[in-house]
């Protein structure tokens, strides 16, 4: 108000409609896989997909016998680069790469770390800005809904093609602890072990809303055209409804006293002179920073798609309910907690530890002492590492 | 995706393109002040107005010393009408009804209580919706920043045209505490007491970081128009910013565990035949509702300027910081916090209570025990009664 001062732009140069790879890009240490060549993919909402691209990376050298790897998973706008620098093809740095390298909690010089881009996404996998071969265009807003058990069965086609029969290990935190507790439900003879950080049995309430309201900002954004604007000429795609998604997203991932100490009241813009609507705190200016980041690598389609698994995500679906799910879980089990998670509380992750070993499942279970919230399992590798190699190494001491 | 299937439209009928009360419209129980008429109202923030309506409602006698009036002040999206049914010209039943009223907690019998429209509202008072008289078209996008110090500077003239030379007390929960911190501290002759809720002494970088996404889902929505809509058609305004902006406001409102035991996984649309992206959970109806339901009664602008005014709220600003401030306060004090308000959480109000013990003002604390997060100081009142009444009358023992 007070005249027409707008918002900053999220950026000085046009954005492509679409932070999402696409096939021409240069692969970095991406490898690929296509699946359902020959026959359909059946999803398990009732759409089917053919001819589905898998990008994955892997780290470190796969023994002899297979027994060494590790399925990491990633979390909703990850991707499969979990770990290693940046650079051209490649927009990130690894989001775990604290945590898996040589000598690492993960250590590559003893494991073969696999990470799968999830199906739905947008950094190699067949997601919404993929070509659908039956058409020649982007699937857009043709693109079915995917669970993680879809995930998870796409997952399991890469452990396939990679000859392992059976992970070591199935790893992830948030959206990657759904999926390596799906792994265990799934497919219970083909990982020894499990661990699930920072997650959930089944979205609860609060995290569909949270989900809900940044599928609704990008709808909102009328460069999103329901899904169809892969044509969009650079700078009019949906990056203002992905940007608003992300920085909602963003404050549920930090917490109230982080947000304190790092930024207070501090400004970006002076407001000394005359106030103005859109003059901006500090706290303003790091939302809109990590808004214009993600748009510059994600893709909008997959954001809603991914968002929209993970508010399915229930182990209990077609199974009888939860506490039947988990029984088919027999291996070995760890599980963490953020102490100051308030999007995948500790009760959450508490409740999986206590009906684990209710029933007689050997569960490990470590609290992550942050006050980073949810996000503490991205930054606390220092924390997750211990834990994560001890249990690794115990697993491997008993017969596969 | 899977088909357009698009999220379900806010309301069958089209909505005006604000929800903002204008003159012509039924009054109810407004009365209407209008002050600035001989000389411009100078803004803290360096804007001016003139000609400001001020839509107020008054509940109870006035004793003939006036020593038994209580300023209600009202949070975010309240307004002028704390008690009482809704009707004609009036959208909503009194915000705070189940406190204020014969034999209330507040009890109006006793006391002489009143309530005005913030400035920069839009249910009676002065706002972006309301006419300016130097163009003869609403103030739109040229309305200036207003902060809780002006809205208080306001509220003083409704008390002078009252002839209420001093408060029994100023009584607010969350940005209605600001406004009671602040009349304490701007006005410290002018009210015997003060009563603070679930507030804060200033906003923080958290509390600014929830305003500020709201704020950028209303400029998301196209119908926002930067602020000039009021000339659209029937359901060509900006309902799905402001919507968007309540539901993401609604969820820190209340609680996860108010959430999983209301909702849970309970579904609007039927899921069991193919998943789709816009199928709603029943928590991702109940958000609609709220969204829905404010934007019938409620304007984008004054959204925005409200809810940047809070963020603006500092009481320390251009007083040499919060200590300072406070010194000013000598009156008595009654401070509450609501247990599970995760918006404002108890630890802001236990500072206020602290600061205030320090420097020796008499200060009372009360924790309201409640599920329902920070929305428990309006739903609570059950809880709130008894402690506001009896802090009262020990007002009222004392001289004025």
């Amino acid at each position: 108000m007070d005249g027409p001062t707008e918002r900053a732009p999220l950026s000085a140069d046009p954005l492509p409609a679409s932070g999402a790879w696409r096939p021409g890009d240069l692969a970095a240490a991406r490898r690929f896989l296509t699946i359902a060549t020959d026959r359909p993919f059946a999803l398990e909402g009732g759409g089917v997909l053919r001819d589905i691209t898998l990008a994955f990376e892997t780290w470190g050298t796969l023994d002899a016998d297979a027994g060494n790897a590790v399925l990491v998973c990633h979390a909703l706008t990850g991707d499969a680069h979990a770990s290693g620098p940046s650079g051209p093809g490649q927009p990130t740095a690894g989001w775990w790469d604290g945590l898996i390298g040589s000598g690492g909690g993960l250590d590559t010089d003893r494991y073969f770390v696999v990470c799968v881009n999830v199906l739905g996404g947008c950094q190699g996998s067949t997601g919404p800005s993929s070509i659908d071969a039956s058409t020649g265009q982007p699937y857009a807003s043709r693109f079915p809904v995917v669970s993680i058990r879809d995930m998870v069965r796409t997952q399991a086609a890469v452990a396939d093609h990679l000859a392992i029969g059976q992970w070591l290990a199935v790893v992830g935190g948030s959206m990657g602890g759904m999926q390596s507790l799906e792994w265990a439900v799934t497919f219970p003879d083909r990982s020894r072990s499990l661990v699930a950080i920072a997650t959930t049995t089944a979205a609860t309430a609060q995290q569909i809303a949270w989900s809900s309201v940044g599928r609704t900002a990008i709808a909102l954004d009328p460069a999103w055209r329901g899904g169809d604007y892969y044509d969009a000429a650079p700078g009019d795609g949906p990056h203002r409804g992905l940007a608003l998604a992300r920085e909602v997203a963003q404050i549920t991932y930090r917490t109230e006293a982080v947000f304190a100490g790092r930024f207070g009241r501090g400004v970006v813009d002076p407001m000394d002179d005359r106030f103005k609507l859109w003059q901006r705190f500090d706290v303003e200016g790091y939302l809109d920073y990590h808004g214009a980041k993600l748009v510059r690598r994600f893709d909008a389609n997959s954001y809603l798609v991914i968002n929209r698994a993970m508010d399915l995500h229930d182990l209990g679906r077609g199974r009888g309910g939860i506490d039947l799910a988990l029984r088919r879980i027999q291996v070995p089990s760890l599980v963490m907690s953020i102490s100051s998670d308030e999007l995948y509380p500790p009760p959450q992750q508490q409740l999986l530890r206590d009906r684990l070993a209710a029933q007689g499942t050997p569960c490990q279970y470590q609290m992550i002492d942050s006050p980073d919230g949810h996000d503490g399992f991205l930054l606390e590798t220092d924390q997750v590492a211990p834990p994560l190699a001890a249990f690794l190494a115990d697993v491997e001491k008993h017969d596969a």
